[in-house]
């Protein structure tokens, strides 16, 4: 083999994959896997046989790089209403997930050595992609300490992270991985800040449908002026509970479409027409059945709000709770713990620096009935460690 | 919008769109598409329902980020089979078809200003995707040459390309435009100077299971002791026709696995998991069948080859002729006058710099009667060309 390969720089590998490891060496039969994000629901769409031209485009055929026209249509009609301003199917890009929204989002914008601010905690591979795209992240603690402390300084927090190659904000509302949000005054602080310091705002809204306020989800392209500079992530998977068919999609400004194109015929040139299928049959799915599903994560949220012994953060959206073990000790140690108990959890490391001596719950991941078992392993594990300490 | 965005940098759009657009301005109501490289056959499998577990792993379920253990298996048997050699199911990535496969390859073993050695005339989207992964492409032109003079020193043109910061050389065999091949004694050429250079090959396998020679396709993987140091592309839209499954693999040497896997997760997490599935079926697909494909596009090369009245190269494998135009004119005005006549092709020049008055012609891309009226069509506007010469 020649003498070298890229090495990965930085880009960590999945912590998720090591507690997957652990829970099948804990000798459990059917150990209770609260460490990955997902849920219970069934998928809102399949990806089947279809007939030849019934979304205007035979499934056997390879769609173009931004997308089926039929599906980028239907996409920026929905975020036309989202945002109550126009959006254009050419700002739509069908994508591989989230995951890749994220990726060609940041290719478009960064020049090696630039800087995100990243929200956190955040998404797990948040930073990852970042450095994969040659940018460097900066993470801004502020959720916990909005859920913290009410006389949280938000906007300040956020603005003396501003350094000259500072391109971007990026942030995940409702937060992964702790069930925060950021209401409509928050956002406004943002689009304010992104104005002033000429910045890009990414926003990951892979939660939207889950957020559980009577406010309810609020996409920070409608505010102000904000979507000339808003890059938006979306995810079918955890929207309709399809994470197989690996699709979600990018809203960007107009701007942006050449190089995100071009960006996205160099990796993967476009995506699994199949898939797009499925997610454009998905986008039919009734209000009242997202509004279910809501409500069932809600209630998940709050049986795990009102059994766990163990300090956490409580959600207001999302399909998570973070738990703090600093009086118990050592975040990993926990986790260890939990895996040979039979109970996943994700590591709270990998959700930003500061959070070591925490942990990821994902309260959706099983039938509540399992989740309250779990939930009982964990405060006799977190009980007996508070009673050593 | 904020003040820059990454600028493509030399990374080029899709001519072959142009084409369609021209197409379409033409009026003819059924033109004949001859730009794209696509086939008439059927898929040999289809993204369809499944049963929960058919393939060890429910289709609503996310797919690992290397893909189907089922599949990398099957994969790794098959190249184990191909090479006569082992190659491990953890050498297999599962890929967005071979553009996804060629920009990892990339992305883990450039450093940004590494040259790549791109064996010319080639793929389309090469040199692009080479630029975009921060590697410089140098193209070496060798398949007219090869095609051309008997006493063309193959090796020689290679070596004499090989300068301090070249990595990589890129090849596509059977060629993709041309319809020329590497035999075995190129490929040992190959195998001999990657060595004595410490180079990576990147061997572009999309036409592997059309080859029309007696000798067959070879991997260079097989040759001495290359396997180390290849990176083999495959594409299951080409082989198994299902361009809209959008889905390949890439098989690498054991220490780039992590790598890989990496820049897989940090891109797009995993591939489809319908689509893997559809491919786990067509890796079934008899021999007999896949022969009979090969077998109609020789045919169909036959027919091209011995009906053209414009000077063209005679493929030994592939879906393509590539026509020469410097008799005539520009290339990209023949391709012009002949979707004005209702044909498309696509401009040379994107298939290398030296092949400017060039036009590729898929010779499977539309049914026999089809392409023969293209040909029809060709000949005259050539004809009338040169008349007036």
């Amino acid at each position: 083999m020649p003498s070298y390969a890229r090495a990965p720089g930085g880009v960590p590998d999945s912590p998720l994959d090591r507690v997957e490891e652990l829970l099948r060496g804990s000798g459990h039969a059917a150990p209770i896997g609260l460490h990955r994000g997902r849920t219970v629901f069934g998928p809102c769409a399949r990806s089947r046989t279809r007939g030849s031209g019934e979304f205007g485009f035979a499934p056997d055929e390879q769609a173009p790089p931004g997308g089926l026209p039929a599906l980028r249509a239907a996409l920026a009609r929905a975020a036309t209403a989202r945002r109550q301003s126009a959006v254009g199917p050419e700002q739509v890009l069908v994508t591989e997930g989230a995951t890749q929204a994220l990726a060609a989002a940041l290719h478009a914008i960064l020049r090696e050595g630039d800087e995100v601010l990243v929200l956190s905690p955040q998404w797990l591979f948040t930073t990852g992609l970042i450095r994969a795209a040659g940018g460097v992240p900066r993470e801004v603690p502020v959720f916990l300490e909005l859920g913290a402390a009410r006389g949280f300084d938000f906007a300040g927090a956020v603005e003396r992270a501003v350094a000259p190659r500072t391109r971007a904000i990026y942030f995940n509302s409702p937060n992964n991985p702790t069930g925060y949000r950021l209401d409509g005054s928050r956002l406004g602080a943002l689009a304010d800040l992104a104005e002033r310091h000429d910045l890009w705002l990414i926003a990951d809204n892979t939660y939207e449908s889950y957020d559980f306020t009577r406010e309810g989800f609020l996409d920070i392209g409608a505010v102000g002026a904000t979507a000339a500079r808003t890059l938006s992530l979306h995810s079918f998977s955890t929207t309709y509970a399809m994470p197989g068919a690996r699709a979600g999609c990018l809203i960007s400004p107009p701007g942006l479409t050449e190089p995100l194109a071009t960006w996205a015929r160099h990796t993967r040139r476009s995506v699994s027409t199949p898939a797009q299928c499925a997610v454009y049959e998905a986008l039919r799915t009734p209000r009242e059945e997202l509004d279910r599903r809501r409500d069932h994560a809600a209630a998940a949220g709050w049986l795990a709000d009102s059994t766990l012994e163990v300090p956490h953060t409580t959600a207001s959206g999302g399909l998570y709770t973070f738990l703090d073990l600093s009086a118990w000790g050592d975040g990993e140690r926990f986790v260890h713990r939990c895996a040979e108990a039979g109970v996943g959890l994700a590591p709270g490391r990998g959700f930003g620096a500061h959070c070591g001596h925490r942990a990821r719950l994902c309260f959706t991941a099983a039938p509540w009935q399992r989740v309250a078992e779990a939930i009982e392993r964990i405060n006799k594990i977190y009980g007996e460690g508070i009673d050593e300490h």
